[in-house]
């Protein structure tokens, strides 16, 4: 059942003793959404948590870890969860018993018994900056950095295109109400561990064109990846690199998986269907950015990929 | 002679045939302002004309290059000049008949005989924003993408310090009014030039670390800038690279100049101060972000600006 602010705002009004599940592998917005919606749920007088299958990183934490008092959760909330399969194996449990999920994903499965979504918001965090209005809890320099961090991690700090003037809106009025906007920026925008840049500088290294350079593509490996000593989630974003090349249309990042088998992102520009691509090789997504996974060795791999570019745009040659 | 807005809007309306100038090497917020307030004043029913000494470079036009009426100009208004040498060469005959100078650099040298100054403002466009409003001109898409631009462009956008509530609320204004925020956020943060890309690989490859990590060094080369093909201008904010590498607090980048010198950027984390680093090769500049030209051979030069980090922060061996 879809609800609005009000009648979200009176639900847990109503309710106590609540459990805040995020989504796994956990991002900003659904962090940022959990901790901000558990510091007002206390101000309310409510017991509550926050679990995650894949537990609170590092670098989402803007405080201490708060020590969630121990008691049986009575109320379900799911943040950032388009789907109750996103609650990972961990948490999957509770996937039956989610009394109300706040979300902006347009693909939301509707698995809750309440939903708030808003497929306009850029962020979950931008919808809990809304309902705490509502709420009329006190938005604390502490809330505000959360909720700004899950607005800005998903807009890529104001500059993917799900940006609105709302988006600037809510985070003038999160900046006013203190959010520590400055060191989040740093974090997320402005640092780069050692191990991303060495994957980074092998990555540029393997970067091939096709089709008159109007297709880029790029090989992370196992190898690069044990020898840099990064972490998957440090590789964040990487696959957005071939694309944003000038005057490339379609760019493709292969990465190896453990396994072997290559987990390929395409992304591209207005012209090409990246969905129509990766649906020639099982996979599928969006308009602009989709994914398949393609066995066999990474030169097999690439010409598979090329040929799906070749069959689903027409062009040929180099 | 500091001016407020309504004196600026007074003035603008008392006078006609106004020369618009731009700093050299224009970037997005001179262009903007500029491009900005001629629409407007021509709103007004005047002539102008915009003039900048390194011409008006592909990457910041929003519309066909207007032809700009021959008129012996009468006002002279300079956007975004923190000095009348920034003028360039082509257009210093002007510097001593600047009637307004509309900018954000708190370094100002007041040169102009009125100044509309906002050392808040993240850039000069956000003041021109604001004046239009007092000057009660239409903001039309147009005048509000080069606005968006100006804006963007000088917050990195709005990543930079220098932002603040107020420029996400013009932001949010402008994209109401029209701005073509999303062209313009992937033509500037989201795309970069195959002669960058190329030198960014090599440069990247030339990454060194000193003093247990906390210094990061590259060097970009006279060979990396020609083999890539790329101009100088697709080189903007690759000097930031070695700072944002975690755990680095302070980052060096040698760009070898035409005449054999090296061009050094020093940028810095909070604990260490980039112009006390510089002033020791005879440079200067800001806290966060500073400069020096350094000759001899690459090593040379490397090891000067080495011991020169050594000397001012008193960190010693690798």
């Amino acid at each position: 059942m879809r609800v609005q602010l009000d009648e979200t705002a009176a639900f847990l009004k109503e309710r106590d003793d609540f459990l805040i599940l995020c989504h796994q592998s956990p991002d900003g917005d659904t962090m940022g959404s959990a901790f901000a919606l558990y510091f007002a749920l206390l101000q309310l007088g409510k017991r509550a948590q926050i679990a995650c299958a894949d537990g609170f990183p590092e670098r989402f934490r803007l405080c201490p870890l708060p020590e969630f008092a121990g008691f049986e959760p009575q109320t379900v909330v799911a943040v950032d969860v388009a789907d109750s399969k996103l609650l990972g194996a961990a948490m999957i449990s509770y996937a039956d018993r989610v009394a109300l999920c706040i979300d902006h994903h347009p693909t939301n499965t509707h698995y809750a018994k309440r939903l708030l979504l808003s497929e306009r918001a850029a962020a979950t965090c931008e919808i809990v900056y809304h309902l705490l209005g509502v709420l009329g809890t006190d938005i604390t320099p502490l809330i505000a950095s959360f909720l700004y961090m899950g607005i800005s991690t998903d807009t890529g700090c104001f500059k993917f295109s799900n940006t609105t003037a709302e988006t600037h809106l809510a985070a003038a009025e999160l900046m006013k109400l203190g959010a520590d906007y400055l060191s989040i920026n740093v974090r997320f925008f402005d640092t780069k561990s050692k191990g991303r840049l060495l994957v980074e500088r092998q990555a540029l290294e393997s970067i091939r064109f096709f089709f008159a350079e109007r297709c880029a593509l790029m090989v992370i490996s196992r190898k690069m990846i044990t020898t840099s000593g990064a972490d998957e989630s440090e590789l964040d974003g990487v696959s957005a690199i071939p694309r944003q090349i000038e005057g490339v249309q379609v760019g493709v990042t292969l990465r190896e998986r453990e396994d072997g088998k290559f987990k390929v992102s395409v992304r591209t520009g207005e012209s090409v269907d990246a969905s129509k691509i990766c649906k020639l090789l099982g996979g599928g997504g969006h308009m602009r950015a989709s994914g398949c996974v393609v066995d066999g060795s990474c030169e097999t791999a690439v010409q598979k990929i090329v040929q799906a570019v070749a069959d689903s745009t027409g062009w040929n040659g180099d």
